[in-house]
């Protein structure tokens, strides 16, 4: 038998095994009994729980088969994150950002860094389809704004990027502008949908489907109240390094998924969003925004070479008008001293966004007939239940 | 007499003074008799005296008369630069940078900064266009090597801008792919077209037009006998702070120009390349590319809030394959303390380039009659030989 | 029953529990047997591994008791860390660094960074005896080359520092210059003592005693076969985020310790120091630096505010001498895609260092009672054991 | 005629010439006649018109000849700067801070980038002593706050450096703990001394006498009416780059000096203190410092490869304290758009206490009969008169 029937074989004793690949049967890791970190989430435990935060998606999924390069089969998308319900280009949001590994794109990150601020929408998408929906947020928002470029400043769109090349045939630029305008509509607060969807498309996370993923904190009133939320685009990493929440799920599922073909782990990227109502300065968001490669870590992340592990945070508690008449304004800001507990919040959230990208992605058949197995449920619900027993038990030790 | 009128008198007087509007008589400051700093410019006092750089540029200038969005009057372009003259893609180059003042975008520096390689062309053009640009660049890419993003990883193209919207109905966004495509295939070696052509058309220095400039050093045996060479797309300051070589030639110029309407100062920006045949790895390409930072400032920039000031630097010397069996290769490396030359010819060079691309930029009128006059040549050389006349005498004290 | 007594109590039961309070009896975290990772460690498990380098430790323990301040108790110590058997200020190595959050502090991290060279000794030590220690390595280092500072360059020390206040009379500075000669001239190759002993003499992990730790992997001749090794000094961390392997061993145990004083958990740092004899450049190795963050993280470290967590990096395989007449030299380097198995090694070292510099300290009381206990081996060596087996089983899921 | 007695005539020549060696008759630059920049200075011209700011030295002058290792002759001392009146360690400022190039040292300079917070002095001295200087304040701070380190946080205190070896005995380490206690004890606001003083004593700039300078703008009310102060300790830079406001002073003076001997112009440094009172958070102040940068390369700094070129930065205008019960304070801010002043303030001020710390300087004589010249005040007063005069007529052009 050789390896591929033996993947095909696979595929379908794993079939019987899991019988979750529906969305409907797809559950979020909190629904499989498994809270990661100390603080509660919020209400929608998404990044949408921030106030005035809104997510859309515009999905591409077209063909089977072989590669016919510019035909397909496509696998990608676009996601679009809005990080205030006002008019963001008159209406800016204080931003920072942390580069784990910069083999990866997050186009316009040099202003934030520099300015501190956020004006545009933030876009998730492929790679080589970053230059279009740059372009398409420039129309977006000159049609929305018509003085820009006159009366009033350029822009610079932000656009965060990874590589879905295992699965979509991502030199035939199947992004368009108006993909990107989709998801711009789609955009809205409350629930978040996760996994094979927009940017996260095509994306794969330790070798199993993965995609968007997001998570928040809301801590407690004696450490501020204020909400954390983090949105991922995930994309990276090995089986066997897979931990949840330090569980060892990645080399325990690996020998079921030894004859799967994978792809090549030097590929792969992820893309964090960190949102927060927290009053913090830019270089606080900064700093912030270095926590969250702490919890990309935690999955089993070592930063390979060629993976892009890029960190882009926000504070809506101050805006930052683009007129004003006056020199200094009063912005209200924590005192550093008392970030610890948003710092363990961006870890954990973080942490469970990535897993939440992976437990709601379902199998995937890209090009050329490369699959990527979703995580099983049932096996990780098994393993979770288990665990905590163990742990809780005295047999520990 | 209003303040128009003043304007146009004193273009009309302008004009009478400084005969010199048309392109076959404008000059660079060195055959104006200038030459600045210590060392000696290669033989095109160009980047292209770095041995396989190519320069190549698309100007796009259409209509007169008010800002009719989308339709024009446009004043923009595209310039390519090709670090090397095999497939860049194969072949790369090491890289590195620096962001003076990141209040602009150089789509691509993260992975620059990360990798220290460079791997696709460097496109420069205006604010809004980057998109079209660097989706532009990834269709030449991919139609060249046709396995990038499936046997072989995507790229991230390098695309600079500045804001040339005073001149340029930027937000018509004019720039299309054929542009990007005509930059490319005009690029050569050899002398290079400066002044208002390519990404520079629109471009703006201390109130005088500008655009591209170049220029470049070989330095001494004794010091190496490397070249060093810089092009600039120059568009930042104030008149009244110019200086060429320490002479306050924006002060003196001043009175002349004080009832032209000028942009807002805030506007503004410069990308600087920086090309050597030196033997650099990318953390000393990144403290070469810093020393540009200096010639900026000499010439008369504060790094404005607004101004994205951003340097990319690469080394010729060493090339990286994308394929190879070997794990460890042999790089020649310059001993850091004998830096110090390279240090000087970037800091002069960019201080240079920055010159010439005004110098060899004539008046331009763009949308809704805004108007950047070219600086007077004539007044310039006579204020340069007395300049020297004076310092040389014993007169200076 | 006060808090006081209930602490008591616990530890006497705990002397009853764990009788492996002598020296003798503390294990290393692979002896008792969990092997952190996928790669093999080298030959001593220590950052001497690396051929050349050289540790030696001065421990200073004085007094027991209420704080006297400058009198003692004294829990405090220098441990010193030669990157290369040659003079190191003839022979320098290639250096890099990372600061995952600077609030501590590694003088002389800046020209690291910037020249990518190492040439002193780099010493370890508390937070206020930074400035005696950089003395006393000038005065250690102009003895041994007179011409510094005359014919030759000055210098400038390496001394990072954690904060050893809740047990030992810090601002009793009772660091001398004869401890850091004492340091260095114990300096040597082979096993590293490892616990409450040199600058880690008062630190503590994850509220249990901790101190010096170090660990090693010697790669697969198919990744390069070198050698990564990390020393570190670790004082940092909450009990209940305690991982070791992914284990919840913090949590595990807390409740075990819930009646013991702790100190303020915004206290405490980790300076890691990387070796590799793998040829890599400055920025090379500022990347290498980067991983050991990840393998902080996973011990249980959010970066909080107050912990200054920062990393230095060296290779031993291209030496760069301060007198040459050549200008050009050919530096071994490895190709970046080709890094990886660095970069994890790196991760899983620092992970299992930190575990080791807790398993190698036993309980200490410091100043006013102060008491931090070691870790319960016997009990993590049943948690090992069970862990394993129920992880090995089909039990987990 | 060998060179030195070549050198002997000069000297005595250039006496005959430049009578003005004597402090009474040294003359700040703005006496000179030359306003430097756009702004005007504040009341002293000196870092001391920030409110609050004071300074203060110890200067080490003894012995002379030859150089007998730890004997002399000492040309060095410490220079103390206050950032604000009140207890530092209780009511911290606001700060930032810029590398140019890192190869110097500024301890302590890695938790303000981390904090954006100063709560020491900040001292300036030579770079052997910097270790002496730490320990000196640590105990100068712990016996004003006996709670440091127990109570409450440890301190790193803040050290900047340059090496004065070609005049000092460096490797001697003259400077002692009291002589910073008595830096300390001089701080005061108002008139600072400069020259060869304090941690300037043995330092040289573009091969004269240079050591510590100052100047000051105050801000126009339209542009917020905000004070701006730098100090710096200045040691950088060669004869023929040095330029005054432009002019080319070091080029027309060369000659004249051309026989004296003058040190390797590989070494020397700069350490630049920005103060203000506008409100500005950490990320700005980054900024700030990296403009000092500009006004550096301005004098004829290309950052040579063994210059440290390090920008400390403050704010007064927002103080943090220690012990807070508040989480959220209220912090004054400017708006960035509205910062370009404070930029241009920056640079011009950074130019002329450079000018200043070598106007200020007069002749010295060092270790080994090194000796440094004083810049001529009669000739280049000559110099700037001829210049302005030139400038202002229509000879110019």
């Amino acid at each position: 038998m050789n390896a591929e029937s033996k993947e095909s074989k696979e595929k379908e004793k794993k079939e019987k095994d899991d019988l979750d690949q529906n969305p409907a049967q797809r559950l979020r890791i909190r629904d499989l009994g498994l809270a990661i970190g100390h603080h509660r989430p919020g209400r929608f435990n998404a990044i949408t729980d921030v106030r005035g935060v809104k997510v859309g998606h515009s999905t591409i999924v077209k063909g089977h088969g072989e590669l016919i390069p510019t035909k397909g089969p496509v696998r990608t998308g676009v996601t679009a994150i809005f990080p205030y319900e006002n008019n963001i280009y008159w209406d800016r949001v204080v931003g920072g950002a942390f580069v784990l590994n910069g083999a990866g794109e997050l186009a316009g990150i040099t202003q934030v860094s520099e300015w501190g601020l956020i004006e545009t929408p933030i876009i998730l998408t492929n790679t080589l389809s970053v230059g279009t929906c740059s372009n398409a947020v420039v129309q977006y928002m000159t049609e929305k704004n018509p003085d820009i470029g006159q009366k009033h400043d350029v822009i610079i769109p932000l656009v965060g990027e990874c590589d879905d090349s295992w699965l979509n045939d991502i030199a035939g630029q199947h992004v368009q502008a108006e993909h990107v305008y989709e998801a711009i509509e789609n955009a809205r607060p409350g629930p978040v949908v996760e996994g094979n969807v927009g940017g996260g498309t095509g994306m794969i996370t330790c070798d199993f489907k993965a995609g968007i993923g997001t998570s928040s904190r809301k801590l407690h009133q004696k450490f501020g109240g204020h909400t954390v939320g983090v949105l991922v685009m995930s994309n990276f990493g090995e089986m066997k390094d897979l931990r949840i929440d330090g569980i060892p799920v990645g080399k325990v599922l690996a020998p079921r998924y030894e004859h799967f073909r994978k792809r090549n782990n030097t590929f792969g990227s992820i893309i964090a969003v960190v949102a927060t109502d927290a009053p913090l300065h830019s270089h606080q968001l900064d700093r912030l925004a270095k926590r969250a490669a702490l919890g990309i870590g935690k999955i089993g992340s070592y930063a390979a070479h060629g993976s892009g592990e890029i960190v882009l945070a926000f504070s809506t508690a101050n805006r930052v008008p683009r007129e004003t008449r006056k020199m200094v304004y009063k912005m209200k800001v924590i005192l550093d001293q008392r970030m610890d507990p948003l710092y363990q919040a961006v870890v954990e959230t973080t942490e469970e966004a990535i897993v939440n990208s992976m437990c709601m992605a379902m199998d995937m058949e890209g090009i050329n007939g490369n699959f990527a197995p979703a995580l099983p449920l049932k096996t990780l619900k098994k393993m979770i239940t288990n665990h905590k027993k163990y742990y809780e038990s005295e047999s520990c030790f």
